[in-house]
């Protein structure tokens, strides 16, 4: 059943300001432009104010209620939509997984050692001596290699493939059809075989509270590792290669790439479809804009965008220059006639 | 077993016009530079008529036919090469999937609910309380999460994930290892664990009659739904973020990326490699070319490339400029020293 | 357990040349600048040489060991760590495949026909006449299709779907989650059913020695087949559309999009996130730098960057003007106030 509360309850629940009927009853949450009766709507930035249509029950910021409109207001409206959203979420379909259960199609190696309360659902696989740690869930039709070390609390969702020896922290989530351990991408000239390949003998390392995105790829060190440290996010489709190291509490967007032996700071954004090239140095608190490709260095706390990869408002002045090449030209053309004339009359 | 038809029967099959021998029997098609006997190649852009040797058997436009070709001419041959391979398409190796079979190793919660003639191939998992359509084919190792609902007459190919209580529609086709439902990319800051995770408590949509491509994610969203309208069809690799609205009939091409809570018209062609950025509003009809990068909003109709997105002759003439900007370079430079002697001159 | 040598023993193993500590144990494998007591680091770029640190036990090449440092010195120190790598690659977790061991869970169809010393995991399925040479590793959580044949002597790794009718030759290497065979995507317009689809009869032929990436798609062709010739090695999140034809021995890096009717010739490199247009044609030896986009033909051999791909000289000369546009932008101004100034002078 889908849960409800008043507006007052929920204005105390928020630690935020009630603002008109104390008495509405809150059902869902609904985008400002789309409210419906029984909805509260999040509006957290000034500029979608103008977007709000009479009658709607807003959670915003304290101050800015609209005329005409109702709702809870509090300091930080984002982090209360968060508060909302927790509360609302154990109404869903989902179905708590068992503690300590393990579905009868699962195929579970004898040398696994399997921790207290974990949940495995069907036809997932578990290797040669691999360890799950205590409270884990792999949901099912979940692929564990030989030797993988899994900690606790972690939960890997239908699909994910983790190869031999990688180690996965704990309170990590690997998203559905997220590969883990993957040979790197290695070879070399080779007379005989054209392209030799380089083996992969590597593992990877992927630290605590880090989340994998689905159909996103992390592979394998040539030797030592690849490692993700602690509490970094990374989002689906994208490419994490051999021997990178990224670093703690970064935010790597949708289909970035990121190439072999790139070391990547801590608290790094990285947005979609961004890239970092072979031996590419990100610096602690950097931000890679969207589609931005860096090459080489990136000094720390820089923001950076184009491709090359360059600072953000030098990237800003060359695009705005690049809408004024038709202007430039001619203005060229015309100076060229211009002075054309001048020596002419000066002969 | 292969089929045949003669060019006669093929040119009153396609309504066209036989163009030389009657009886050539057809087996195959064929590309027309890599024609092979008993193969008919179809052609239905007048550049590569040029590619075409003697002898080859053309499945072309009316009056098209050249010297020393044969084969059959229609108004549409683009149109006419569906029914050709509608014809063919019958003598592939693959079985016809059993109405109303479930296989003995598919994993299905007692409390889902299975359609008539639905076919559940081996190590399918179907989870509590979901509901498959009529005439449904689910072909294998394909997950089915709670409370989720598919329409009749939907395929669901190997290895695709469909998270719980996702909605998805009536004759859609959806691809390997494509993941729908999966949670969005929310994070907010925060003192105490540096990334605070946004529950994602919303779901998706798919209409019916679209089409979702092998390795393509899309994403529920935050609160509400992330909504494919019916009859668009997304290729893969694709990366649909939490929140969005694509349109009726839309052309979703490789590898492109749609973030959060962007909205895509009705008709719209996304090419491949494209994006559109968060918020993002793009108008029916328009066409974003190869490699665009959409920020803010496209009125309808327009034709967008570049990045950030612009006017597609706009971009076209910067294109044209920047391959000029040496030649612009030195004549700067010239008109320079022109200018400085010429001012010399008149002291 | 963990393999160790000598160095002196190493030095021979590799035709090398023995500097300093002829009894130290080498145990592992690390990079230069994180060199431990007990391991050797290859080093096959000078400037990387600066990041070495005293005491570190080095591979690298002949006459290049620095002041302080111990190690082997080699002809090719690159080549000399695949043998190095070969050596220490049979320590790893990794528990070897059974020869002819078919695991109880696996579901293959009583037409199919495995070949000898086949290696069947759990889970995996093999559908009605599919063929698997001798040797083959199919790890687990595999789908082979219907009519499916695969040469001796080729790995298939987890969640990998292979679709009905595809070849692939013998020892290749198709790694997690990769899709080989999903229809190609083809739409027309059409007045009843607004996109048309386009029947994808043709198949897919992957030669030998062919390796297939993580999350990568392989589409069948329209008609006919999309080909890999043999030897060419795919990353990962690459997309290969239908009716393309891959020469021999490419490189085909990460997130690549390759569009329909592509054609790509021998020995070609295409960099990570770079792309071809339909009907592109790259001629053998080319090099696609990263994120280059190729519309049309290039010849072979040829070096192209950029989005039109362009000559990689010309593209760089290009990406130096853009940072001077500011600075001719200035130009410009200060060129047109001065012939004012001149012309109304002239007056």
């Amino acid at each position: 059943m889908a849960k409800t509360l008043k507006l007052k309850d929920l204005a105390r629940m928020l630690g935020g300001e009630l603002k008109g009927d104390a008495d509405y009853v809150v059902a869902s949450v609904t985008e400002p432009e789309n409210h419906t009766p029984g909805s509260i709507s999040p509006l957290w930035e000034k500029k979608f104010l103008r977007r709000v249509k009479p009658g709607a029950v807003l959670l915003t910021k304290r101050g800015w209620m609209p005329e005409g409109c109702f709702g809870v207001e509090t300091d930080d409206p984002r982090r209360s939509l968060v508060d909302l959203l927790n509360f609302f979420s154990s109404s869903g379909p989902e179905v708590p997984k068992a503690c300590g259960f393990i579905h009868e199609t699962a195929v579970i190696d004898d040398s696994a050692v399997i921790g207290d309360g974990v949940y495995v659902g069907p036809l997932c696989v578990i290797s040669h001596g691999a360890v799950i740690g205590d409270g884990c869930v792999l949901d099912g039709h979940v692929w564990i290699g030989s030797g993988v070390r899994i900690g606790s609390g972690t939960r890997v969702e239908p699909g994910a493939v983790i190869y031999d020896s990688v180690s996965i922290g704990r309170n990590c989530l690997i998203h559905a059809n997220a590969v883990i351990g993957c040979d790197g991408f290695g070879f070399m000239p080779d007379p005989k075989t054209v392209l030799l390949r380089i083996p992969q003998i590597g593992t990877v390392t992927i630290e605590d509270d880090v989340e994998i995105g689905s159909c996103t790829s992390v592979d394998r060190a040539t030797f030592g590792e690849t490692r993700v440290l602690r509490g970094t996010k990374i989002d689906s489709h994208v490419k994490i290669a051999h021997n990178c190291r990224i670093g703690e509490y970064c935010m790597i967007i949708s289909q970035c790439g990121i190439a072999g032996s790139s070391t990547v700071g801590n608290g790094v954004i990285m947005a979609g479809q961004s890239a970092a090239g072979n031996h590419a140095v990100i610096g602690d608190g950097a931000t890679v804009a969207g589609r931005a490709g860096v090459i080489g260095d990136i000094p720390p706390g820089r923001v950076v965008s184009g491709f090359p990869a360059k600072d953000h408002r030098l990237e800003m002045r060359i695009q705005a220059l690049m809408l004024e090449l038709p202007e430039m030209h001619r203005t060229i053309r015309d100076l060229k006639a211009k002075i054309a004339e001048l020596e002419s009359g000066k002969q």
